[in-house]
């Protein structure tokens, strides 16, 4: 077994906000690796956080961000258990980087999560990249294949929760606030956000 | 004709942003009374500004207000005809001034103008009234009369320029904008706000 050094330690515990032991713990399984570390961490951290996903959020924060000189503005509520948490420090930084993300993220996201996305748009998404593929002459198995990645792509385009950090690529929006709620303790919900740009 | 002094002419600048010459002509043709000379520039200052306000409005500022630790928050965009404007530090603080009279007023403002109530909420509210109306028993003329009476009430509640200035109850959201017009030089116009509370 790898001997893990405490930076290493510290850079996963940096990355996931688990604990020093599950981190230590992970890097041993994993012979110091940190990205098979995450891995793990992930595992038991999504289990963690999907139980506390299913626990009423209440409390939050109303957060805001204006860009570009006043170009672009956004206004975003993000959710917690609790008035301490709201209160918490690093939930209003992550308020304010998920503000800032969505200011500043192209494509812009038009929807918090896959579920808040309107039958009838992913219906009219999906009929437009069928047709696009129709026109390769492919066999309609292939047809359908491609037009299902097309709209898994738009999907990840246009919702909130499937994107990247615009501050760390590595890591989805999903991702950044599982990773909270382990740390931080309380479910973690984005409930709604919107997008003014001058004049358009 | 009463003697005007330069701090009463100070006094009618400030509170109608009417030029030196405008405010002097003003107080002079009103013996001196600041309300009456308001009145008068209002009379002028309102023919100015509704030349003005059929001018295009493409630039502008994206504004935002967050209220009562994080619990409540405004997202506004306001308008004007140039770029130079939107950096001027008068309209900037409209924006905000603008943007707080969302956050704390009460009643709550739903819509921008009259104009932009939509026809069935109107129709909606009337019928409300007439049939609380109604239920006194007095005469269809008198009971049209008191609805119509409820829902210049309404409207004045819910429409943002209809409602009096928080930081100054003598004036309405729209003679504010008048002032400005007048004072700076441009048209300007409220496109849309929206407003967050943490949980509701």
């Amino acid at each position: 077994m790898a001997v893990i050094d405490a930076l290493t330690v510290k850079e996963l515990r940096e990355k996931t906000g688990a604990g020093i032991m599950d981190c230590k713990t992970a890097l041993a399984k994993t012979d110091g690796d940190i990205a098979k570390a995450i891995d793990f961490l992930r595992e038991k951290g999504t289990l963690q956080a999907s139980k506390k996903s299913d626990r009423k959020t209440g409390e939050g924060v109303i957060g805001s961000y204006i860009h570009s000189g006043g170009k672009i503005g956004v206004l975003i509520e993000v959710n917690c258990e609790t008035d301490f948490v709201a209160k918490n420090e690093e939930f209003q930084e992550l308020v304010k980087d998920l503000a800032m993300q969505v200011a500043g993220s192209f494509p812009e996201p038009l929807y918090v999560s896959k579920e808040n996305v309107p039958a009838e748009v992913m219906e009219k998404e999906k009929e437009i990249y069928i047709k696009q593929a129709q026109e390769s002459g492919k066999p309609p198995a292939v047809i359908e294949k491609i037009a299902a990645g097309k709209l898994e792509k738009f999907l990840s385009d246009v919702c909130l929760l499937e994107q990247t950090f615009i501050k760390d690529p590595e890591t989805k929006i999903k991702e950044l606030l599982t990773r909270k709620i382990a740390k931080i303790g309380e479910n973690i919900q984005i409930r709604r956000f919107i997008k003014y740009a001058v004049g358009s």
